[in-house]
């Protein structure tokens, strides 16, 4: 069993690492992600998207070259457990999605996922060998096509001093910036 | 010279490794998020908020705990190079950011920030050699107390399938799911 490039412990390793828990999202994201670099349409560079910002970005940042930071890969909070990747010039991409259907043969899985038990009630064990064991059998694949506005590399624009906080800013954001505009999550 | 637990090196080669290449503003990330972690205040268990989603965020999952999937590491895209930790409970925190008037010193990573130059005019030897001089001494900080909307934690509340596209989706988001109100990312 591979996850992308790793082994099962390799990964395991990583996340726990990386993301500070063997988070059960995080293992059934591997699948998602492996499942997604496994299906790729032609082209030679991809950006991701992920639908929920739960666990699953980790997964992406772990195992593709997409990272937050470097803005390839984008995060809609949807709220639904899917991850896609796509040919950066084109938008077509391949997604992959968490299927209900499917999910209905791992009663523990199902129960966790639809949140049917509180939680002392789980069986954490049961829990990660049903992962384990469904790995990409309750995944399904979709292909997409992202839209236009979300092919093209953002641009920053001039830069500009805030003259309100004395900090740099994208001077489109207007004047003065978006922090000094109240967007800042501080208390004045 | 050290980067949070790691010499000027080993934060070097992790960026490589995790973000692709070795972006300007990751390595002036280190220094923002290294300042950060010497000036907590008190507590135990610490949230970051990046002010900025390009380049820094990938040093904060680099350097803390804190990662988008496991929502310790929130992005307010305010076009502010700045980093706040702030302790979970109360909010109480230390934001540090890119100083502009100490950055006047440093005439080529002045240049760079405030993009004076084309990019083909610019000296990138140069520009790391100022930025790893300048190392912190570009730096300032401030003490913030984060709005209390931003310390609770995230509660996704009931799961539902959406009766349009048979997903899972948290309820609280509406009949049908975010994706099918037309949120979706995809050309239909």
């Amino acid at each position: 069993m591979k996850i992308a490039a790793y082994s099962y412990d390799e990964y395991v390793h990583l996340v726990k690492s990386f993301h500070g828990s063997l988070a059960p999202g995080l293992v059934i994201g591997g699948f998602i992600v492996d499942l997604a670099l496994k299906n790729l349409p032609e082209g030679e560079f991809f950006d991701a998207i992920c639908e929920t910002s739960v666990c699953l970005p980790d997964a992406v940042q772990l195992l593709t070259p997409c990272t937050i930071g470097n803005g390839w890969l984008k995060v809609f909070d949807l709220g639904r457990f899917a991850v896609t990747l796509y040919e950066k010039e084109k938008g077509k991409g391949i997604r992959v999605y968490l299927d209900t259907e499917k999910l209905k043969s791992w009663p523990e899985f199902n129960a966790w996922y639809f949140k049917l038990k509180p939680k002392k009630e789980q069986d954490f064990e049961l829990l990660m060998s049903q992962i384990k064991e469904a790995g990409p059998s309750v995944l399904s694949t979709q292909p997409v096509c992202v839209k236009p506005e979300h092919t093209v590399k953002r641009r920053m624009g001039p830069t500009a001093v805030c003259p309100s906080c004395g900090e740099a800013y994208p001077l489109r954001d207007g004047t003065p910036c978006l922090g000094c505009q109240g967007r800042a999550p501080y208390v004045e």
